[in-house]
């Protein structure tokens, strides 16, 4: 159990560069204009979300893939400042450069992205089938090539198939982006991390609603979960009950981006913990509220620390 | 004559990092929206002037302040790329990591820049009194820090004092921006370039009766000169006339970034080489013209190659 405990949470999926402006006042086309600030983020879900959960004090490690050149280097850099394990992490010669920008207005508190296609491939079924599983305890993966990430989790379940049941591996994903190939994904987590965005695509109102609605569809002992911004975020386990946790919004909004991966992690650090669906619901909504309230990450590690 | 020839063209101002998103639609504020694609291109008025005058056949080299990191590893690696001497480039480890990010709109041709305060020192007099200037045959100024460029080309005078005339350093400045400081540039340059806002800022309506109004400003002997877009460009000597070429427009417009620092880079090329201020003028806006046509600088290489 000790040696169960010291093993690291492996996130599959999207690193990026954000480049965030911050105005106050969104620039009109074809004017000069001056930010007041301007500063550069490590960002993709899967990326943020080890960076939560080494905040946290989880030790973590990404896997996913990285052009070369000062971009790569900028992320690595950034990587290895919170102690997360790149080994995973492939590098490849094309679109050297990508970054998304994005226009943060401090007046209105809207935020304007501006994504760049990164060109970059997905994390194949063959790459990660050359991972030596035994190092984790958990895999989180932030649905994207989901044919692939089927395949993936499977082998996780072949290996978890030799394993007493304290030494397996448990499986998250996050379906975010309400894209029909991802759904192949509701039945092979056992943790399901259902978005607001992909529930209000299939009619609901309500995470409730969701959760209740799309259950069917996860696998047998699955948890289902789901944020709703401001409302809260609730839970459906196998005992057939909702859990619930009201947000904490913190006393003033200062930036949201990456407020959902910091959900998942928070949620995902306290179940890999042996803590409840509750304690879990409870930590994923404080954490993402406080995170809310500051610029960036780093904040995170005082809160808690 | 000969020795004069190999040597270089010193330009001392801004270098930056540009980061381009070609859109085909102005984003609206706190949407996400994708761009076609996305390019990183070295910026700043000295150091495009610096890359045209390097793919014309001109030695050159670059003199301003860099920050540190993975933006300036860029750049100084976009310098060697174009064999632009960087010795005199002094990097600083405040504001690691600022960009201009620029959204040009394909659909209306327009361009919004989005101006990041580098938060870097200009070149100062004393640190400009350390060079050698036995290297170069001239020196152009981005005007910035007025004062110290008053002193640094007082520098040069006085190097330039003691050789014969065919060994001296010309200097050029260029006025580009409309602020009062760098008025005080104009009795300082052996070649003043002054730019169509600073000319309208002043009240003309035309680069001819620009160069007539501001001509007392300039030094005995010395040469003005004035682009004013699709209208050409205008210069005037000490001799009083007003020379004059039209522009040349591109058959499509792609890219006018960049395109009064190509004016200027190969007017300067041209005098410097010995060519009249008629070829000068005529030679600067054929260049810049084709500019116009392509994106970046490294198609100027193929039409003068």
């Amino acid at each position: 159990m000790e040696e169960q405990k010291k093993k690291k949470i492996l996130c599959v999926g999207l690193v990026c560069l954000d480049i965030i402006n911050v105005v106050d006042k969104y620039p009109e086309e074809d004017t000069d204009s001056r930010c007041l600030s301007q500063r550069w983020q490590r960002g993709g879900n899967a990326s943020n979300s080890c960076t939560v959960l080494s905040l946290l004090g989880a030790p973590s490690a990404f896997m996913g893939s990285l052009s070369a050149g000062p971009v790569a280097d900028f992320i690595l850099e950034d990587f290895q400042k919170f102690h997360i394990d790149v080994s995973l992490v492939s590098e490849h010669a094309q679109c050297v450069l990508p970054a998304s920008v994005v226009v943060s207005n401090i007046s209105t508190g809207s935020r304007t992205i501006l994504h760049m296609n990164r060109n970059l491939p997905d994390v194949t079924a063959e790459e990660f089938s050359k991972v030596d599983l035994r190092q984790f305890k958990w895999i989180h993966l932030e649905g994207r090539n989901a044919e692939d990430q089927v395949k993936m989790i499977q082998q996780v379940e072949m290996f978890n198939g030799a394993l007493p049941r304290q030494q397996r591996i448990t499986v998250s994903v996050e379906i975010e982006k309400t894209r029909e190939s991802l759904y192949q994904l509701f039945p092979h987590g056992d943790v399901v991390f259902v978005s607001k965005d992909v529930a209000r695509h299939f009619g609901f109102l309500s995470a409730e609603a969701a959760l209740k609605g799309l259950y069917s569809r996860v696998k047998q002992g699955a948890v289902l979960v789901c944020a709703w911004a401001e409302r809260g975020a609730d839970a459906l386990g196998p005992d057939g009950s909702v859990v619930h946790s009201d947000a904490f919004p913190p006393e003033a909004l200062a930036d949201t981006l990456g407020a959902g991966d910091t959900f998942n992690s928070a949620v995902i650090y306290t179940l890999s913990n042996g803590g409840s669906l509750q304690d879990a619901l409870t930590f994923g909504c404080r954490v993402a509220g406080r995170k809310c309230g500051f610029h960036g990450y780093d904040g995170i590690a005082d809160i808690f620390g």
